[in-house]
């Protein structure tokens, strides 16, 4: 683990930030506590894809919230009970279980994604890779599914499932939310929840966890509708994409403005650009500027997608990805539809009607009064396809020496049709909430002076501002709560009286809050306080009643020294 | 079910609230899937719980989030392993499973709550109650516990269990919590987050749900400080109380000053008056005035709970627990520290020290060189407390002849003690997120000559105006959905532009939107549009340059027809 992941975990523990659950009973895998500030930074990053992927695109998108379990018919149609498994191996001797290919990878340094349990145990064999532990000899790779299984209700057999995405409670809801809302294409639907992953290997920190929270669209599409799409948002916007084609020639990502990843094909559904240029936007806005897109290979993929694009964050010696973006076509939708047998299309109405000549076939009834030649006739054309009953009238096929075309003929009508049946494709693109957290964590850890700072975007900052007495004098004190009490109203203020104000400063800027409000004995003498910015240490001096509008004018992002007279900085240290 | 009920369950299902779960599969019992009208409000909800009971007691509330999967041993430690169940009864024929208890409510109209599944079973025998299904005996009664289980990780036999309250995430993680952030009482530990209950038999609609979304605080309390609560916040604020006593008498809720509880001793802390104040305020605040506290009797208590006060809300004849206001006491840190065996305690310091007297035994060695005496000396005093000692000193015991006193002698020295670890007491508010949504929405329902008005406070309603053109003509859509957009940067707005304005208004109404603003083609005219009230229905006109003030005053609460000059209406229909 490099260094400045373990200062961030320490960090993290020290903070209140996030920590692993159950400790008191020496944890468990894969589960984390987001703790006081972590939770505030947390809800404040879902509010801000909220703002992003929810309510800029009102017009097309909504939110629901589903369950956690559902009923295995459920994970059966969605294809997970059959495909969402990792590769196992154990060991013969200490009986210690292995993620197969991330064992495999550890020692060998190369990717094995997605080969199979056969393959896998070759590899293992071949390259005599045995127990890290005990050094025992491993046995055959097998699948390992990840999901969590429960029952449901008293009666037993009823088995359930924990979701392991959200996105099934979308396709199962998918015909009601259309009837609810704008009743045509395209929409999204959107949630943030709970989901859980029975990961053989969770990795420390909240990279790959067993429980955690997602953000994720599902975004259903006329697949032959590609015109009207807002992609004008993004003229001149530019995302690096590192393509499958590239990635095969071991290439790097290129940059590409969003209309061309449109006009190169480079996605199947220019809504695919759309969205990946929404993360792009919503990303940067977390602080974090160095990433790219990479698509997945066709054995990377996971079994519902046609094309996937992982948004990779760099950040140091780290590479993890924040964001998926699958086209997962019509799959989800028609196996719901064969498991549930309950149609899933919805009516796609021509521009104008289109005229279309259909064959119909017609039974002569008065040349069939005999019954047993009757039923010769009906079983020759029984489930016949009326193409097939053609050719054989045509044949001049007989039955009981008459011609076929005696008793059954073929005619050509007109119909006006106003529109077809379809299955909506859909585009999906999904955000860990924790992964998302930790990032914007990760990146926005600084070192100054051997001293602690996270320089998150003031809008991520778990308090706007915090408000110090200096001292822990009675005059100091009652002010400060003043402006405590009056700048509460509009922003979220972390106060604290108790030790010395270098330790404050410290502590305000080790959890990222943007400024500082200090009252000190010359406050008492004229009206003034000085405000700190966290990631200058700079200082300016203003009269307390032009606190609120100083604030807003840093939050408008202005230059501290632009705005006040800068005073020296005697409480450091 | 009542016919309002039924109405409610029709739009919530028409309207986007909610539904049942799972709908193309037959449907899952227990489970609702909250839809994009609901969430708005379910979002809204939980805002507002969050304001009153984390950010205006902000100097002492923290939020958390914690796993909703736990590993068997927490689920041990609290009790839910061998107290949470329910009784249940089988049919010897059709072997279908009831809820023994509300079976019997439900057939002899008393309750039972809180019996033994063997008297259970002698009063469905003493009853000859049989099988409401197929009119087969029923089994003996047992205990079916309502805990969710699964495996964590690969390895077989790691159980665990889906949290049926979000409170042990709080326990096990208070010490760090404490650390973290103020270190001293009184603390509250928040958390919004799902649970899970396997539920013998869940009632329609979202009352009893077998996942759902719990709002709780975990308030570590000092039991003995009783002095600096806040309560002047509510005096001259009234509650209604059903004591357990009153209750025992077939009496009626009292009323009560906040303070007037706290005297009386009907609540074992004066914390529990505060959270049961906040808990009226903010159902209040959900627009419901009909409701009061039922404190719960013994044996229908918690097991975990020393003390519990139901808030029972009525709506029209529908009676439903929207919170429950528990005095955990030292229960769940106590079984904590006893199965983890780490410490729970937290430093009472004095308010000044304490000079306490200690006796110590001071063995005096230099008589002890013989080895044989030494090891019966020894012997003797190990394991004995030192009062037994000094006991058996002025007996005069001898040991070998010899006084024991020549040996062992117990002095008593002053020390001074600057405070004592105690295990901290809990309170718990607790709230069931969709069932506030669902009294909420009950509590809003309306007709009005035969249509439906869902009078949602203003602050709760899922759109904060909406803006409809009142033809579909390029113009009227082109104004409107020109303040469409300049509203959207401050409110919620609902834009709709298809069918008749009747109808368009009779959708904004039956989902609570508070007004409607329309572009008719006077506004093309004179600059005007019409405001539209959602209870009243009345309609006034006014400049489109003064939409946002006039908005401000009405969402202050100003009436309609202050502000501007009544128009008639001629599009309702």
């Amino acid at each position: 683990m490099s260094e400045v992941l373990s200062k961030v975990l320490d960090l993290a523990k020290r903070r209140g930030i996030f920590w692993p659950s159950y400790e008191i009973y020496g944890g468990v895998a894969g589960f984390y506590d987001i703790g006081p500030i972590g939770t505030k930074i947390k809800n404040k990053i879902v509010e801000l894809w909220r703002k992003y992927f929810i309510k800029d695109n009102s017009d097309f998108v909504v939110e629901i919230e589903t369950p956690i379990i559902g009923p295995s018919k459920v994970f059966e149609a969605s294809g997970h009970v059959e495909s969402f498994t990792d590769p196992i191996v154990e060991c013969n001797s200490c009986k210690r279980i292995y993620r197969a290919d991330h064992l495999i990878e550890d020692i060998l340094k190369k990717s094995v994604e997605g080969l199979k349990p056969e393959e896998l145990t070759r590899i293992i064999k071949e390259n005599n890779i045995r127990c890290p532990s005990c050094g025992g000899e491993l046995g055959e790779v097998r699948l390992f599914n990840l999901l969590f299984s429960t029952n449901i209700g008293p009666y037993t057999g009823n088995l359930g499932y924990l979701r392991p995405e959200t996105a099934q409670g979308m396709f199962t809801a998918f015909k009601r939310v259309y009837e609810v809302s704008r009743q045509k294409l395209p929409i999204g639907i959107a949630q943030v929840g709970r989901v859980a992953r029975n990961e053989i290997s969770p990795r420390q920190g909240l990279i790959r966890m067993r429980e955690f929270t997602i953000m994720e669209i599902e975004f259903f599409i006329d697949p032959e509708d590609k015109d009207d799409i807002p992609l004008f948002k993004f003229s001149d916007y530019k995302l690096n994409i590192l393509t499958a084609e590239d990635k095969l020639k071991n290439g790097k990502p290129r940059e590409f403005k969003v209309d061309e990843i449109v006009k190169e094909r480079i996605v199947i559904h220019p809504w695919m650009a759309y969205w990946m240029a929404v993360a792009a936007k919503f990303v940067r806005a977390l602080g974090i500027d160095n990433f790219y897109f990479e698509e997945k290979l066709p054995h990377e993929r996971a079994h519902y997608s046609k094309q996937t694009f992982d948004q990779i964050v760099i950040i140091g010696d780290i590479r993890v990805e924040i964001s998926g973006h699958a086209y997962r076509g019509d799959y989800d939708l028609s196996r719901h539809m064969q498991y549930s047998g309950q149609d899933q299309t919805i009516f796609r109405k021509y521009s104008e009607p289109k005229i279309v000549k259909k064959k119909t076939l017609v039974i002569n009834n008065t040349k069939l009064r005999d019954k047993e030649l009757r039923k010769k006739i009906m079983e020759l054309i029984n489930n016949k396809k009326i193409e097939e009953i053609e050719t054989m009238i045509k044949a001049n096929l007989t039955i009981d020496n008459q011609p076929l075309s005696e008793f059954v003929s073929i005619i050509e009508r007109e119909e006006k049709v106003h529109g077809e049946h379809i299955i909506p494709h859909v585009i999906e693109p999904s955000f860990g909430v924790e992964r998302a957290l930790f990032l914007t964590i990760l990146n926005a850890y600084r070192e100054k002076e051997g001293r602690t700072i996270l320089s998150l975007p003031k809008y991520l900052s778990p308090y706007d501002v915090a408000v110090f007495p200096l001292l822990e004098r009675e005059e100091l004190i009652k002010k400060a709560r003043e402006i405590r009490d009056s700048l509460s109203v509009k922003y979220d203020v972390l106060y604290d009286e108790v030790g010395s104000i270098g330790r404050r400063y410290a502590r305000a800027d080790e959890i990222g809050v943007p400024f500082a409000i200090t009252v000190d004995p010359q406050s008492l003498l004229d009206n003034t306080v000085t405000i700190r910015d966290r990631d200058s240490w700079r200082q300016i001096r203003v009269n307390i009643d032009s606190i609120d509008v100083t604030l807003e004018k840093l939050f408008r992002g202005e230059d501290l020294n632009k705005i006040g007279i800068e005073v020296k900085n005697e409480d450091e240290q």
